[in-house]
């Protein structure tokens, strides 16, 4: 591992092109927002991927290269081919990052590391959320107050159909009555899972400094250190100590 | 959910037909072996499946009338059809228990469940293994002293590629020198899992005593508490609280 | 362990005397108030202790006679004498179950259990309190629909300084704009311990049937398991395998 | 937080003194052994402790200065003085990283820190143990193969009366028989603790390489990344949202 970390942001990069409202908040696609802002630090290499390209923009040599994958999608989960979720997978097990915001909870790839449904209780009416800081002490939350807020966000509530997180982050509260348990931590494999909740594509999420901030902190979480090629599964032919 | 603990035991069932060693071990199966313990018991009703039935005997009301799932398959997990795995999934994440036995470690359900590849170390040489309870007051524990042996076994061994379990009851020792987390509860939906190392179909693992304390205690601790048809997933049109 | 669950309601029972309100809505004590509607289950045999009693009313032979202890608690948790708490400590990690209710979290017992100063945020205005089930297949949800409301509760709100719950099975969201993780499940020795945060004693918070409903399924859920008196410490003079 | 990571090595410095065995292992104290290898790391300072120095050599002001605390200690547990243990307590809560080495399980900033009682199975015959890495992606485990052996070393087994870790990254195998969880790691507060079984103070363990590296590893995992003054309790007068 160098000591510079790969990123790649994957975005659906559909609503972009199709939704003026959204046009208008990321010009050049939620992925290039993220890319931007996680450029700027002196030990992160940022580069992008969306849906259109082949692969993906997935190809085996990308996310050999991948230390962290930023994964962003909404209406287009179905098309999201099968090979290169297993490839995503694969990469996640053998211990790369993986990083899934707002409605990346129903991906292909979330919901096959998760062995779960990730449903969840949704409203679109564009309220104001409040994320708490649980555990104040975690890597993830380093910087933050004891809350922020997102003046307007779509709703996800409880439940939230996930196995309980490894670690739970941050939990928010949402005008309309709500609670969720917006930012989860798994260990799966050798690889890192953060998936956290803030990010509908009509509000100008991505530009707040401190989602900006736990996305910063996430990929720092996530970076692997497991990073070499041996196989878990293993017939072990001779014993380690004498049997009879 | 009635007083009575409706288990269906499933079973590959190949290996009693097409070994010697294991035919005389298990001369109707270890299915029906597990299905005679169980049904001694005033609470719980048995009946097995196997997988040469249509739908490997996992029929949609079948699944329906069943509160816990026992698994046990090894050389055949790819003949396990889709369809059915994926009905087992729903009923376990609707709250059904699942049982994973031994080498049902490997199995589609249970993989599916996990999100992981569920690889692990092996070695098949019969050695003695020595099954640790380190979470005593766990209810799959109750009946047991601080360890108890199986005179012979296949060593399973660390790592073990599973999500880390939400319960750790037993960490058992190998002769040849490997530990491995085999007694491990998971919460999946509104189901409970419990995964139990013991069980290599060359020994007479199934009659011990303890091997069946366990599965008991884990019967009645994986029954059923949510039993409704309530979805998870649901569109919350109106606020609970005015959001202006 | 009969089949008989042996709880003990322990109440600090001051503010009931000294203040008219929570005199009017407990006249005799919240512990007579929860010890009435357990003692209406056919498993359970309740009892009650206080603080003014000898031994605050728990003394060994108490203890041993108590498969699970509740503990209400709030103005005078400095008055519970340490050689009481150490009991009820010793008790707990010998397989006894506790729940602690609302203000308990500052009590001797339960900080001594956690290992943590479980301080919180604060804020008795009577708001509404909406408290989610996020495990919704957990034994203490059993029977509760996604939420319930208490029309007026003391809010209680994050960072709560406790180690992460073995289980989360409520979390609350509360009007004047925070969130608690308001119902926590812990495994600690032998015991069993839930933390449940309703019960403002000016508010008819024990009269809800959701409420009682919860402890109702807490107290079946923390019921021993684990009932010998076998020693954890011990030197094992002799290995259990040739070391040479 | 600077970059350099200052960290103070505490030991009871008596079998060093009293025993001529431990004395040629050890002739300048385990402390010193060890703030010898972490010394040698650029982004590490140092310095150490012992129970004969005034207030054992933790005051205020070195405590203020440490962000990673190692402790090791086991014949004289009940002379490290109440408030010192009070302390350092207070700090680990307040983000301030420990770890606990060998029998320091039994000490009482452990124990106080665990809420249960710690006890284990013992016993000293320098048998083989086998350190097997449960979580191969943890950053703890970075650097280490499937597992490492250490030649001679105290049998410490389970059941150990801990909390289930939050994270388990090792197991060890025990030639007499007996499993233990040798590696565990806990969020208290804002800070990490890290409890790691090897260290037997009558065998070279602190020389060997693995154990140097998974102590330096676990020196950079239980760095502080909260360091503010923040109170967690905190009356909220003023409701962030209207309640009525």
């Amino acid at each position: 591992m160098s000591d510079i970390i790969r990123v790649t942001v994957w975005n659906e990069y559909l609503h972009e092109l199709e939704n003026n409202v959204v046009a208008q908040i990321y010009p050049h696609g939620i992925h290039n927002t993220i890319a931007d802002f996680l450029g700027r630090e002196k030990d992160i290499h940022v580069r992008t991927a969306t849906l259109q390209e082949p692969d993906h923009g997935l190809a085996e040599e990308v996310l050999n290269e991948t230390d962290v994958l930023i994964w962003w999608g909404h209406m287009a989960h179905g098309q999201v081919e099968d090979h290169v979720v297993e490839r995503v997978y694969n990469r996640v097990l053998a211990g790369m990052g993986l990083i899934a915001l707002h409605s990346a909870h129903h991906s292909k790839i979330f919901r096959k590391l998760m062995g779960t449904s990730c449903d969840l209780r949704w409203r679109d009416d564009g309220e104001k959320a409040r994320v708490w800081v649980v555990e104040q002490g975690h890597p993830i939350a380093q910087g933050l107050g004891d809350y922020f807020e997102i003046p307007q966000e779509e709703m996800y509530g409880e439940r939230f159909d996930i196995p309980a997180p490894d670690d739970l982050v941050f939990v928010s509260w949402f005008k309309g009555g709500e609670v969720f348990r917006s930012g989860c931590c798994y260990q799966r494999g050798r690889g890192r899972i953060f998936y956290f909740q803030p990010g509908h594509e009509t509000f100008p999420v991505y530009y707040q400094p401190e989602v900006q901030l736990v996305i910063r902190n996430a990929v720092r979480w996530a970076t692997p250190t497991f990073t070499e090629q041996r196989p878990v599964l293993m017939h072990s032919k001779e014993p380690l100590e004498p049997i009879n």
